[in-house]
């Protein structure tokens, strides 16, 4: 099975993309809803979450694990694949966990043509510095500016995001990045998919705006091509189960008002 | 002692405030960082996260526990002290859990001469109807308006609660109880007085505001000195001590930086 993890229901616009991309393998959806949002609080704190999400995941039988949060990709990412994946006497042996930030930076690199480039997100995602690791580790001379826009989040899960004060606060936060003159803008954040076109509309026509989910979605199907050893041991049954820390019934309106997709049944678990 | 807990940073506007009322004892405070807010989570699970801070605090030796945070009071409160507190075989058996919704209330049905009452707060607080059932066990014919205005605490936490976009949104979400021609307004979370003169301004000189602070402070007090036996079980060193479940470096620097208060060693614990 795949394991798609995020803090909360952000990550279900990955597994959306992913679903469309790969239909036909197994999939566990884990939300952290009950301790959601991660983006403000601290590497040590999200390490240990995203960690307790892994074991759950990996004894419900995933093979592989898409940290889909941008955040625990940033922060936890590298630690946890150390502490369990390298480990030879490792339980997880042979498993795999993804993030979502190295895909988006691969795909970046080609696309600006001038080399600068925009980073938006939480400012946990923004604070650690991954991208910019990531995008210069692939080329060095690229110029990165980063923004945290944090009160995109609560605006988008209250559904105030179209909103004028919205994108008042929208326009607040790019102008740094406007006056940047990027050519391209990597949305680190998998709440802000559903304000796209409000990015797009502010940044202009010659910005062009990335979302990682179609983006990590093809990234993983590359993945399983390039590693058989793993796409062999991936059920293919065509199930995908939800999990939430919190109240199931509304895991399931939220996907199925935000995101038009028919979630259920989810399941509460406690990490 | 005394332990104060709340979600997040919070309680410290109430904890201020019996600090100067009652100086002398010795106090606990607990915000659970790592996973606040707590405005939309499910009743289960802000029960379960306030069962987690009662026993640490309790554990810790408070004899008398606040739960600052509303949502707590109105989710938690009454099956805490069933569970716990009413069982003659408890272990905790003598002590005491005191919430914040029941003496800001019994403030409020003097103050209002119309004897039409607003509530905001969070999304739990506001859908449980903790606030209607206390003010309508006090006083059968009042009227209360309720209005939840979840996006306060995510801009008032961001620091931006005095910008433009913030005075729009309080605006929006206090239209209605305008409308309703409230003569007292509750604040029902803890972050709120942080903006009271806002809801002053925006609801006009003919509308009461209150925040509970002052109340709780007062009323605590009062509780004191009708429970003697508690009152001869509390340390008198004035002693303070933090806790917080996330960063304690960021608790130190939020508590100064927005209340002005000097809180150290903040130390961080596991629930």
């Amino acid at each position: 099975m795949i394991g798609v993890f995020d803090s909360g229901y952000g990550g279900l616009t990955i597994l959306k993309e992913i679903l469309c991309e790969l239909p036909r393998y197994d999939y566990l959806y884990l939300g952290d809803n009950a301790r959601a949002p991660y983006g403000n609080r601290s590497k040590e704190t999200v390490t240990a979450f995203a960690e307790q999400a892994m074991h759950f995941l990996f004894k419900k039988g995933a093979h592989l694990i898409i940290f889909a949060c941008n955040v625990a990709s940033a922060f936890a990412l590298r630690a946890l694949q150390e502490k369990y994946l390298r480990n030879p006497d490792s339980l997880y042996r042979g498993k795999k966990i993804l993030g979502v930030i190295r895909p988006v930076a691969e795909d970046a690199i080609p696309k600006s043509k001038n080399g600068k480039i925009g980073v938006v997100g939480t400012r946990g995602t923004v604070n650690s510095g991954a991208f910019e690791h990531e995008l210069h580790n692939l080329k060095k001379n690229v110029d990165v500016y980063s923004m945290a826009c944090p009160l995109l989040v609560p605006f988008i899960e209250e559904a105030w995001h179209k909103k004028p004060e919205a994108i008042m606060i929208l326009k607040k936060y790019l102008r740094p990045l406007k006056s940047a003159h990027i050519d391209t803008l990597i949305l680190g954040c998998t709440h802000y998919p559903l304000m796209k076109t409000d990015f797009e509309r502010v940044m202009g026509n010659r910005v062009a705006v990335l979302d990682s989910g179609k983006i990590v979605a093809r990234s993983l199907k590359q993945y399983l091509a390039r590693h058989p050893e793993i796409e062999s041991r991936l059920l293919q049954k065509r199930t995908c189960t939800y999990h939430t820390t919190d109240d199931p019934g509304r895991f399931e309106s939220f996907a199925h008002d935000f995101l038009g997709m028919k979630v259920g049944p989810v399941r509460k678990v406690i990490l």
